[in-house]
């Protein structure tokens, strides 16, 4: 369902060549700070404009407030963003209807949603739907700023390229988006863009990994047994277009280190308790502890390509090669890191209303008609 | 909150004087025929524009489908549909800023989100909300009709004046909406518009009783033990501004009756099994069993009246006189009833599909592509 | 379904002749105080035994609880708690076997579930199943003693004997409960035995209205829009076996009220804003606003007497009479009313904690490491 | 919190070292075979008995079905199985009470539950906890019988040795079983055992991969686009003890080739429409598409290891040696691969009862009636 989140909940809607996709946002506490231009920022983030093969497309955003914001604070009902569609070019996919492309969404929307699926772009599939997921990050970036939790992210790996240096800290993880591609080694961005546009020449795409960050997370999130800060924020990772894994902290490589090397030790810092090291990504038993967060997604590369592909015509149900002549991103990982950020903005703001680290209501308006 | 449903999912949004009102409708079964116009429609029921008394606003609604739709189909992702608000008057408001009018939410709204409250027209808890209601409950009107389930309702009563006979048949009670007011006796309608514009000129208002009917409800629908469709249908009923009580069938009255009175005999008819009279309301054990379905919902009077009323100025603590001289409508229960039947198909369509009765995705679709 | 609640949840199980019936909370704060005394001591109350015609059954209730508890407080963890079905009498149900009794959910049960429904004391939809609500309630009782709500109630109407005082205050509501039967008047207390005696003796049964009240309830419980107070309390009330109707405040009496009669004054009292009179029960839009709750329920007589009634036996599809010969309760509306207290305090407790009142976790814990 | 899934619901209980565990299985279609000896076998698989290093506790699972079910068949209320605990060393826990172990969640619970936390065995965190799934597991496994899924899984990797093999078919996979540990290759598990037994002796665990496959998955699972069937399978496997990442098909390694070599070609096979290789784990948009599911869990090694570790006692806020002496697994991964094959079970069925591929009444009941 299109519906996410259980006290700060989310409502996406809108397909790519449709008139506008959207977002409702509900408990957003009273009171928080609700900027236009923030939001129109951080889906900038998203753009890549000056990186033309990322973003053939590059649609200005023009988003309206349409509820639940008066004089820049929240209100405390859902606030509802549209964003209209402006530049769909639909002509082009008249020829591949009913002609799923090969790794894409295509192919399942036809067989759970039949012929009246909206094929054009990819429809709901498209990852334009995830501008939507970033207005309600943004929103969820204002309640997390309460408790002082801010959340980043880069990328560690991109078409083979690979960083492996790690920040020293949580601003200098932010400091990457200064550089043209947010990674953490300036000389690596820049040969990562002529890498780009090197395989858009030859009509291919790339995928990628990226790493997200936080500040120190309060202990006390996240929900045993199911509904652990690790299960959830899996899900919203796996839930962006492209995503095909996760891991936490070390992942993968934990499983092939010993108890002996793999237990982050417990210490006492600045006068609390927590860890010695980052092994574990700054969770037990998948809750936080007062650690920062770390984890890593993959993204696999954009399915489309301008070389020629098998398919099924189904309506004649029979097999036939396909080209993608359209415009395509080169690597949809950039544009999947901003919401992935957006998505773990969302899960965090949304534990910590349900750990009622984060007030929902006007705490001081019955005190304020009391002290009047 | 404001997110409902189950698998037939509903979020609204949009304040009285906020830039536009709206609904995300999730779920809706791909190939379900949305037309704007039969929404149109349902909107209008809500105005009584005829009976200047009961809508002085009489705000014509401008809507817009902003995705799930296409060639007058769902396509399976949300519909999203908003109503700009055209007509609100705000300056009046200003003098009532902290100064909450009795009877209305003004005053747990300022308690519950503080000096944010929007409280504009009532803000979010505006009659007007309910606009975005009838929008969705056009859509489950829809899902609804793939199983041969339509729903109406009428008024019983009006500031006293009561309508004692029962329809006969769905059909006469939808028969009612052919009148000014919708009522089963057309002389009591017309005796209760007489009595609505005395109200009105008095500076008063009233309340009244409604009563919804059903077609046959397949059985099947409700959810032992907490989601039963009798407690669904009580919230729902509850969740519209003014409610105030809620009986199923003869209700209350059968609190009066002795078990050898009250007890439908199970019978046979039209060879399957039913009941041989209605004092339940079409439920047993809170589950639908193939009867029509009947409750009756009481709504109090409009709290906005032209005769001065105590309250407190909140930023002062003090109490004083207020006396409201902005439009109101005279009783709110013929808005209100278009609501309600909004919220009944809202949540039979919703149990519906929990129930497996309406189909979720499109069944020929795999099929298709294996005959082809 | 049989879950409750988003916060503080819960989840029911058990049939009337099964093995146990049961209950899990989830989400009951670390350090809530629970007792298995104090359960059990709910769980007396819904016994009636000292009123035979009441109770024929008359079960001690063996309860066990299985986890979340430590030392005598919850931990944190889901509580579960079972009680042995130990009396349950089957052997006069077989006769019962596809013959639905009328007025219970019998038909119901084998229209949704077929000839796997067990039909034994009325499986689920027995009244047994409250029991389990009790437990929860008990608990959700020590969670609302932290914010200072307290939740009581008492029998208004029994059989057509109706007590019109009205309690000056909630001790005196509570004081009911130390009567035969939970009235406000002792002398009617004891017409009312007398007559459920006789009732009893002429093998019928009568139903009942009972009227809920609580303490001041903090102000802010409630979501608008589908989940005010209202809406979810008349969900709760309805979701009980035998629940007919329920109003609000002076309810259906509203509907007949002027607006210049119906809205209650904002006042200020003891240096807080409240209300000067209780028409609307306590509430505003729906929503707390400091002011105690107080709400009434209808329901209808018992369904099972020992009169012939029509039935159909559903292995041959013909109708016939039948006669209940079996042990019954002459009235489940004192029963009745106990769930209802209980299914009160597990919507407020939820709501409370959804609000943000009612701590989640440890406050301290984080700090005691820091202080230690 | 302790509740998962939306149609076919699940409520996990009890701590390792309280009086039982168990769950609440609530949503199973009448007429589902639930077989006690079919959940006992479920239970035995996760015991692992035959390898002591792996299982010190050992203990039999003593089961009862308290609900739900009648004369072996789910008769559509919850069901409500539990586990007694029996042997449950506690002595030893002493010494640790506000010492977290490291890699432990004992950390994360005393910060978000204080000193209420039952810490005992790990308390909830424990992996017993898991078994209350395996038995909610099996029950979904029967659901999906119904629609001809089964799901399997084995270990890819432990302790650094590694199968690179994939099985040929469904079958094989499931043939991993019958080796002393389910590998595909019975060498390599010999050698794991050795492995195993000789980090045992030197006081050290180990982590591994594991890898879950199904046979034919219908299309038309998962929804868009927050509860993807690879989101919802990615927060189920995220939920189990140890779990430190998740990747569909070829995972990490797609995100380094390129589009020409990832996607997957669309190809006619048997008559429908299906994918010409599996490198995306038969998900596409992460819904399924009639194709096998194919997806990899890692788990880092037990935390536990009779090593000298650095821990804090939280009393006195001191950095102190901790060495654990009590028994302990010395890789919990071939049991979290059975918790691991009961979620992937449970996230289906409740994704299939939600597409409406599984009735969830009984269909015939109605029928029944009338043609009887």
């Amino acid at each position: 369902m299109s519906f996410f989140g259980r006290v700060f909940r989310v409502a996406t809607f809108g397909e790519s060549h449709g008139p506008a996709i959207g977002v409702v946002v509900d408990g957003v506490p009273p009171g928080v700070p609700i900027d236009e231009e923030h939001i129109r920022k951080e889906l900038q983030r998203r753009m890549f404009c000056h990186v033309r093969v990322l973003n053939p497309r590059c649609e200005p955003e023009e988003i309206e407030i349409l509820s639940g914001v008066k004089d820049g604070h929240a209100i405390g009902s859902p606030i509802a963003v549209i964003i209209r569609n402006r530049r769909a070019v639909s002509d082009y996919y008249k020829e591949l209807w009913m002609r799923p492309r090969p790794g894409h969404a295509d192919l399942a929307y036809y067989l759970k949603y039949g012929a009246y699926h909206d094929h054009r772009g990819g429809g709901r599939a498209s990852g334009r739907e995830t501008a939507a997921r970033i207005v309600a990050g943004a929103i969820a970036g204002k309640v997390l700023e309460e408790i002082g939790v801010r959340v980043s992210g880069y990328i560690v790996e991109l078409g083979g390229l690979r960083v492996s240096s790690r920040p020293a800290s949580y601003e200098e993880a932010e400091g990457a988006w200064e550089r043209p591609l947010p990674m953490l080694d300036g000389d690596m961005a820049e040969a990562a863009i002529n890498m780009l546009v090197k395989v858009a020449s030859e009509g291919d795409s790339v995928g990628g990994v990226v790493e997200v960050v936080t500040t120190e997370v309060p202990p006390g999130l996240g929900e045993p047994v199911f509904d652990k800060l690790k299960a959830d924020l899996a899900k919203a990772a796996l839930s962006i277009p492209s995503a095909v894994g996760v891991e936490f902290g070390y992942g993968f490589q934990l499983a092939r280190m010993r108890g002996s090397e793999a237990n982050d030790p417990i210490v006492v810092k600045g006068g609390r308790v927590g860890l010695g090291s980052d092994r574990s990504g700054g969770l037990l038993g998948g809750l936080s502890i007062g650690e920062p967060i770390r984890f890593r997604v993959a993204f696999k590369p954009t399915p489309s390509i301008r070389k020629p592909q098998r398919t099924v015509d189904l309506t004649r149900m029979e097999e036939e090669e396909i080209t993608f002549s359209g415009r395509y991103d080169v690597s949809t990982t950039p544009k999947a890191l901003v919401a992935l950020i957006a998505m773990t903005r969302i899960v965090l703001a949304d534990h910590a209303m349900l750990a009622g680290l984060v007030r929902r209501t006007a705490r001081s308006a019955y005190r304020r008609s009391e002290d009047a």
